[in-house]
Formats: C-alpha cells, structure tokens, sequence
C-alpha cells in the first residue's frame, strides 16, 4: 500500500504519522512543494518579531528526522501539478525534472495561498507575504537591513501579529483594513479594544479604507489609499486573506466550491482513492451549517488523523466533526479569542438570537492582579443554545473561550453554564466564574427576569425613553449619555417619585458601568411597575461600541449629579 | 414574607441577593455567628502571606452596603442556637441576650468548623486556625510579631496555602500531614510534584506521620509526631480539615448524616420550609454518587441562588446540580487541580476504569516558556466516560482542568475530547491541545492500538518482561530502570533482532520519557509480533511515582547503552 500525502504541514503531516502508527507496512510518501515540512506556522510572525531567535525554532521536523522517528518517504521541493484520478498518480515537478507517482491512497493537504488582489504595484520587490519559512526570514532580513517603516494589507489574525512583529522591531507600521474594524470577525464592542490596544503599540489603524494602488519608489514605495491618503513604507506585508490553493486538483475532476475541496465526513473528496484535509477544503460549520474552508491547524490536524484512521482502518473511522471555528490571537498585553458564530454569521444564516455582555474579573477583585473579561456571547433565542462568543481582555480570556467552545461542542445551553464546576481560587477565578455568570445572566434574560437593551440602539433609546444612570457620581463623572438621569443604585430606592416624576410616562432604560448594577435597578424598577430595561454591557460596552466617538457622544452632566 | 439566613457568607449571601433580585417587598434578614459577613474566605491566606495588603481587601461587602444595594437586614455577631421547625422561629444569641425571630422561609448556610482532633495540647493559645477573618488577623499580627517557626498541621488546601503564605513571610515552616503525601486527593504521581515544589519553597514536609500532641513551652510550643520526632514553633496552624456546623439543626431534628445536612435537589431539608447550603449539607457526588459534603465556595453560591428560586418561585427553580468537585490550589509557581473524581473514590465506587497520564506542552514548544501539563485522566472501562482529571504544572493547569470539568459536566467520553476546538496560537497552546491529546492517548487505548503499562506495577514488570528504554542516550545517562535494554526509538526497527533476542521469549514492555515516543514504539513491536506495551506517562510519571524512591530505585545503565 502506497499512500501519497500532497503538502507536509498540518494536517497532511499528522496524517502520514498516523498512518505510520496504524500500519508499519505502508509506504508513505510526502511530497511538499517548499522547502521544509512540519514547520511551525503559527511561529512564522514571533520569529519576525524576534520573540523566537532561532531559524531553526521553526522547523519542528525535518525530513531525516521524519525517516527515522517514522519511516516516512519525505520529498521537499516537489510539486504536484497534476493527479490523474483513474490511473491514480500524481505528476510530480522537482527541480531536476517532473516523474510521475503511482498511488493507493492519496490525502491532498496542499493549504491555501495568500490572497493577491488586482492592485495595481503588488509585484513592488518591497511586497511580500508571511506564509513560509522563507518569508518569515526574508521580512526579518529586511528588518535587519535597516527597514524604517511598514504598512500591512489586512488586519486579520496573521496581519495583526505580523504588525505587532515589526513594530516590536521598532519599525513604523501602518495597519490598513477594508473592513470597519480590525480583526473583522470580531464583535464591533470587542474590536474597539483591539484597535486600542494596536495603537498603544504605536501602530496605527487605518480601517474601513482598502489600498488601491502601490508606487514603487527608489528609496520606499508608497500605498495610496481608496480615500487618496498615501503612505510610504519600506516593507509592505500582504495579508488580505487565503484561498485554497488547488488548481490541479479541480483540473483534475476532483468536485471543488470557489475552490475549495469537497469533503465527507471522513475526509473523502469526488474522486475515489483520494482524500483532502486542511485549508484547502471546505467544512461545514458547526453552528451554522455555512460550508467555507475553515484556515486552522486543530481541524486540519485533526482531519489528517481520521483520513488515515478512513484509508487503514475502512469502516471504523470516527467521523471529522464540524469545526467550531475557534482562534486567539495575542495583541500586545491583549488577548482576543472567539468561539463559534458572531453575529454577521448568525444574520447571514438566519438565525434569531440574544447577545449578553460581560464584563467580570478574570480572578477574584479583592486578589492582585485582577482584570476584566470582556464577553459577548450570542444565544439562540428559542431555546438559548449557545451559538458563539467572543472575549477580548488581559488574562484569562482562553480559558474562558475554551470552556465556552467546549460548551459549545456540548451543545449546552446559556443555563448549562451556571452548572459548571470551574476551579476557584483567589488567583485563578472567581466563585463565579465569568462563564457562570454568562449563565446566570442569559438565564434572566431568557425567563424575563432581565430585560436588556443594547448599546446599537442608543440613538432610538435616547429618543424614546428615559435613560437612568445608576453609577457614583465620581463614574458619572467621566462621561455619560446626554439626557441622562444620574441616580446612584444605592438611592434609587428612595428616589423613585422623583424619577417617575422626570420619565413622564416614558419608559426608562437603565445603564451602569458593566451591566450589574443596572440589572439590580431594573429589578427595583420593573416591580415597581416601570416599563424598564438594562443596559447590555453597561458603559464598558457603550463606550467600547461607539469607539472613536465615545468621546462626541458622551457628555458631563450638570443636572441631577449628586442631587 | 420574611427570609431568614442563617450565615452571611457565600451560599448565605448569595441567596439572600438573589431573593432580593426576585423580590422587592420580601424581608430580609441574615444572621451571621461572626464579625464580617461576605468576606473573602478563600482570600484569607494571602493575607496572611502579604499577598493581599489591606485587610480592608478582605470585605468584600458590609451590613452598610448590603442594606444600600440590596436592602438586606445584615445583622453580624448574631448566632442562631435553636431552631422551632413547628413554629417557624429561631433563636438567636448576641452580645445583648437572646431572641426570637419568626421565618417564613429558612435557609441554612452555616459552613463548617475546623475539625479539632483530641490531641493534648492543642489548647495553646500558640494553635490557631484559619477560617475567619480575626483568624487571618491574629496570624498576620503573630508574623509582625516576631513568630520565627511554624508548623502547620494538616496538608489539604488550606493547609497548602497557610503554609507557602508563612513560608512567603521568612518563618521556618514544617508541613504534617497524616497522609502519605501533601493534597491527599491529589494521585500520587501528581502530589511529589507538588511535595518538590514546597520544598523549593523552603518547606519542610513530613508526610505519612501525624501529630500525637502539642508540649506548650515559655518561648514556643513543641509538636510531638507519631514517630517520636518533634518540631518546636512559635505559632501552630490547624487545618486538618473541617466539619459540618450544625449542632442547633440537627437538634432542632433537621435530618443530618455524619453532621450534614442531608438536602433534596432543590436545597430542601427534612423540615418544611427550611432550606440548607454549602459547607453544611450533604451533595451527591456527580461521578460516583457519593453523598458528602462539599466544601467549595462555587457550588455554594450557586445553591444559594437555586434555592432563592425555589422559595420564591416555587415549582420553577432549576434543579442543583450534583458536584463535579472541581478545585485549585497554587503551589509557588506551581498549579496543581483537580476535577471529578480521583483513583480512591473510584475504587470505593467500585467502577471500573483506565488511567491515561501525558505531559504535554501547554504552548507550542518552539514559543519562549513553554511548560509541561503533567495530566492524570481516569476513564471508564466499559464507554470511554470521562470520571476525572488532575493536572499540575506551571502555566496552563487552569484552563485545561476547567475544560476537563466541563466535559465532564457534558457526560463526554475521553474520544470526545479528541473533536473540541480550542484556541491555539503558540503563546496559548499547541494545535493539537493537552486535551485534544488526552481524548487521542484515550481513543488508542481503547480501541487497543496502544496497551499500557503503569508505573506501581514496575517490580512486577521487572520480574516478568524485558523493559525497552527508547530514550535518547542523554536522557537514559539521567537514570533508567534496572535490567532496562535502551535503545533509542529511532534505532528500533534495525534493531529487531536485537530486541528478539534480549527479550529471548519475555514481553517487552516499552518505556521513553513522557509516553509519545514509547508509544510510537509500541506500534512498531505489536506489529512485529512482540507481546508489548508502552509504560503510561513514561519516566516522568515513573519518577513522580516513586517520589524520593526514585534515587535509589533507577540506575545509569552500563551495558547496551549507545549499542
């Protein structure tokens, strides 16, 4: 049995050692295009950065050592440009000619490549991407060759790390998203503390604005701007995104979607005797039911298993899950991770849903050290499954997404989450764990207990109702909504004529800082017959929502503080 | 309609909060035995080691903030001595003499007290305890003093805590515990671990004797232990564990079992219209169906909650979940966790189940710090269920143990645990996770593609089989079994013939450092037709399991090393 693996990262590369362990026999041949294997991806931007000092950190394997620990047939510097799916062989090209390989099994595990878009300069020498070994050292060279100043071409997961990167570097970098916001699968009220957190970096953001041409120059290039601003640069990193990289794969007949490959459960594309893992394939999200290739190393290490486990043990293999679609990425001293689906996946797909805000102490407030968890977590209305979340903070904030996602997995629902038992102790957690508390609030929500309104909605809420601010006033102090009415909770009380007096038959929306006082108030006021609700996330939330205009919108106000 | 609590801390207060969320007109009132109500129980330690400065830190809340936020009766050194189920009345006992007070619901949290065995002596005033704030005053003021010695008697948790905190303020600390080890319900290949760890601390740990009495002297006291041994110190810490507080209510006839409140799910005792929580009550463990009580703060609370809704919204209030147990301790830089249940309740349970051990990375390898996860999973022979897990290291032991405990909560089998997503990024975990791992190492043994052999049955093995250490030779010349053949994994399939012969009929039973690369190992020699199995954990379990035997137990190898 000859099982032929085409690319020797992720998943193509867990694949060939599973098959290894299930089967001595086997000859396992891994062909990949580059010039290493089981390289550490995901390390490419910290070695950029200078955080991993060693060329050598990176190759986590290399074809000797493969041989020996596995056996395994590893075969760098060769591209496979063709398959042949009813005689079964690939066409190999190397550097000293193409042959062509005879296979029984074939896993295609080729990844994706970056996104070129059609802009005009791209091919500028000063372009490059961040997707090899050979990039990750060329941009470092360039580094070190003195270069002063870099603009990066897309704020996703890698283009963030990698700005972080060259300004760590003390390169200065300019970060250009199309999208509104970096980071764009992030929640808006998460991503506003990301941009924050990018430009106490010394970076700065420019989103909501594309690039349309690059001017090569002598000295530096300059990018210009869809809004005609220009920025010179010594460096630009091209990261606008990844497509599956596998024309000769659909030219070969195998049944693909905007290029993506079709999959099974099992990993079994349209062609039979050949399989596909990774990010060159297309999954079915797990949440949604949306089908997209999904560019993560867990899935595709994991699809590489059980396509061995199909091709070895036919029959018995466990089947490939839906992924989840979780990731993290580290900006500065931030964290931001999320879980599942946000809310433009939620719309697209037509779901009707519920969002809480969170804002709770990673471990216990009275304890050194303490920070916030800042939560977004999307539930489905009809019966509160959890559908995503989000969480962006100092500390803590992959513990919280990992539970979530496992919770997620679990099929669990918001209430489930009251009932989990997570460790506590003062430098870890709380008695009530962020994600219990994520519980207990979803569980009011949902049973009416609590009734929010949200931070989008500010401009029809002031309008419309009466909005009651129950921070101190020394919170107060720094900002509040226009129009507001500023009453401490700890009066609210004693104050109630006065307020039913100053809403004047309007309905009044509630607010404090986070979101748990205001639900307390909204307790006090909804049994005493107002028509009420409570702020979701508080002025965290609302701040962190309107951004860059938090600082227009809110106000100091002179009536009723202190009164 | 008048709430009455007795105790104000934890699952008392968190009724009471959540009664007055339900409630605006109910009354309100909680007793409390002590000087501080809402006080931050598990906090207490770090006071004492500096950690936590102000004592102030330690009120979380007071009387004065509870009645402004929440309109609660607090009323503090107030001790209820009986109870009138039939009359629906207690009596409580202050500074000022008795009175009754009439309820109409009742809800009991009145924690448990240090358990004080009969030891002569221990009547010092140099022995103290720590469960109350005046508890952790009187410490800290013995340490300003001038205390030079301590001996802490009693290695659970706390005992833990007070010790690293008393260590923390430059005494000399001796740690007694009775068991065989410190953190009895840690397993025994995870608690040397943390034995090593206090004694980095400067922590002297005397384990497997217990104390037989206390000499009080002019200058310090003197512990005598059973073996003859003494210990003088200047200040003595008793937490040799804590039992039920409830002497009024089992003599007001509220069914007690060994002293604690025996409940129903939804909080209800035997009497009408009394409730109980916490420290006090009886749970029935999720995993093994043991009833016992449970002293940890995060089930507390969330009793206190349900049974608020169970009082107030009678016939709709959710149903307290059983405990999984879940639960932290910090270690100097260490983390040692635990979730589900341990090898001693399983055995008494009298389930039958598998034990995985695995120390994986908790980041990728190639990223700066990376650190091990010594993880211990107990699975259930006859499905794969996940029953428990214990994880001890430097970073990352939280997180994982939480994920562990939510699974758990789900009723995942160890094969599960295989498709949960979790964030990777290299400075948060690796693309397959610790967990991911554990539900791999689980699914191999189960389907039989992996068949361990464990570290307490090495003499047994020793006698029987040939062990193969498939190290490299640098880590074989750190020590190896006696009457070990080493050769290194990548040798192995030239060296067959070899093995076949020094093994000359017997099994051969595989061993490498952490349990991969024997495993590998294992796959090559079942296929060639060798009875053989791969030790669980490898010579880092073996090692944690044999403690301070491990010296005299393992050799340097003369004979076919580097062959």
């Amino acid at each position: 049995m000859r099982i032929v693996i085409v690319g020797g990262v992720a998943g193509g590369m867990s694949a060939a050692a599973r098959a290894r362990r299930l089967d001595e026999q086997a000859e396992i041949v891994v062909l990949e295009r580059g010039a290493h294997v089981s390289f550490a991806n995901c390390g490419l931007p910290y070695y950029v950065g200078g955080e991993i000092e060693e060329e050598s950190s990176l190759l986590v394997q290399t074809p000797a050592t493969l041989r020996a620990a596995l056996a395994l047939d590893v075969r760098t510097h060769s591209d496979v440009v063709a398959v042949d799916t009813a005689e079964k062989s690939v066409r190999v090209a190397t550097a000293e000619g193409e042959y062509d390989l005879a296979y029984d099994a074939l896993i295609l595990s080729p990844g994706a490549a970056a996104l070129r878009p059609p802009l005009p300069g791209l091919d500028s020498p000063r372009v490059r991407t961040l997707r090899t070994v050979d990039d990750a050292i060329a941009l470092r060279g360039e580094v070190v060759a003195g270069a002063q100043s870099a603009v990066v071409l897309g704020a996703g997961f890698i283009g963030i790390e990698a700005a972080e990167a060259l300004a760590q570097q003390g390169l200065d970098v300019t970060l250009v998203e199309l999208a509104p916001h970096p980071l764009p699968p992030l929640e808006t009220e998460l991503a506003s503390l990301v941009t924050a957190e990018l430009r106490a970096l010394g970076i700065t953001v420019r989103a909501g604005v594309g690039a349309t041409r690059v001017d090569g120059g002598a000295e530096s290039d300059t990018v210009v701007l869809a809004d005609g601003s220009t920025i010179t640069a010594d460096l630009i990193v091209l990261s606008v995104g990844v497509r599956p990289d596998t024309a000769p794969f659909e030219a070969a007949g195998i049944a693909c979607e905007r290029g993506a490959i079709i999959v099974d459960d099992h990993g079994r594309t349209s062609a039979n005797g050949v399989w596909a893992v990774g990010d060159a394939t297309a999954s079915v999200d797990a949440v949604t039911g949306a089908r997209r290739p999904v560019a993560l190393a867990g899935p595709a290490n994991r699809a590489g298993r059980l396509v061995a486990d199909d091709i070895l043990r036919p029959g018995s293999a466990r089947r490939i899950p839906q992924p989840v679609g979780t990731a993290i990425v580290r900006v500065g001293s931030m964290t931001a991770a999320l879980t599942g689906a946000n809310r433009a996946a939620l719309d697209a797909a037509g779901v009707t849903y519920r969002t809480l805000h969170l804002h709770p102490n990673q471990h216990a407030g009275y304890f050194p050290g303490a920070s916030q968890v800042h939560l977004v977590v999307h539930v489905r209305e009809a019966d509160g499954l959890l559908l995503g979340a989000q969480a962006v903070g100092a500390e803590g904030i992959d513990k919280r997404i990992d539970v979530l996602a496992t919770a997620i997995r679990a099929e669990m629902t918001v209430e489930d989450l009251i009932d989990l038992d997570l460790s506590y102790s003062p430098p870890y957690g709380q008695a009530k764990d962020a994600v219990n508390l994520t519980g207990m609030v979803g569980e009011n929500v949902r049973d009416g207990k609590l009734r929010l309104w949200y931070a989008q909605d500010l401009a029809e809420v002031s309008a419309s109702a009466l909005i009651v601010d129950v921070r101190t006033a020394a919170e107060v102090a720094t900002g509040v909504v226009p129009g507001a009415v500023t009453i401490p909770h700890t009066e609210l009380r004693r104050r109630l004529d006065e307020l039913r007096d100053a809403a004047a038959g309007r309905p009044v929306r509630v607010m404090c800082q986070s979101g748990v006082r205001s639900a307390i108030a909204h307790r006090v006021l909804t049994q005493e017959g107002f028509d009420s609700a409570s702020l979701s996330g508080g002025m965290l939330t609302l701040r962190a929502w309107l951004g860059d205009e938090a600082e227009s919108t809110l106000t100091i106000p002179a009536a009723l503080q202190n009164a």
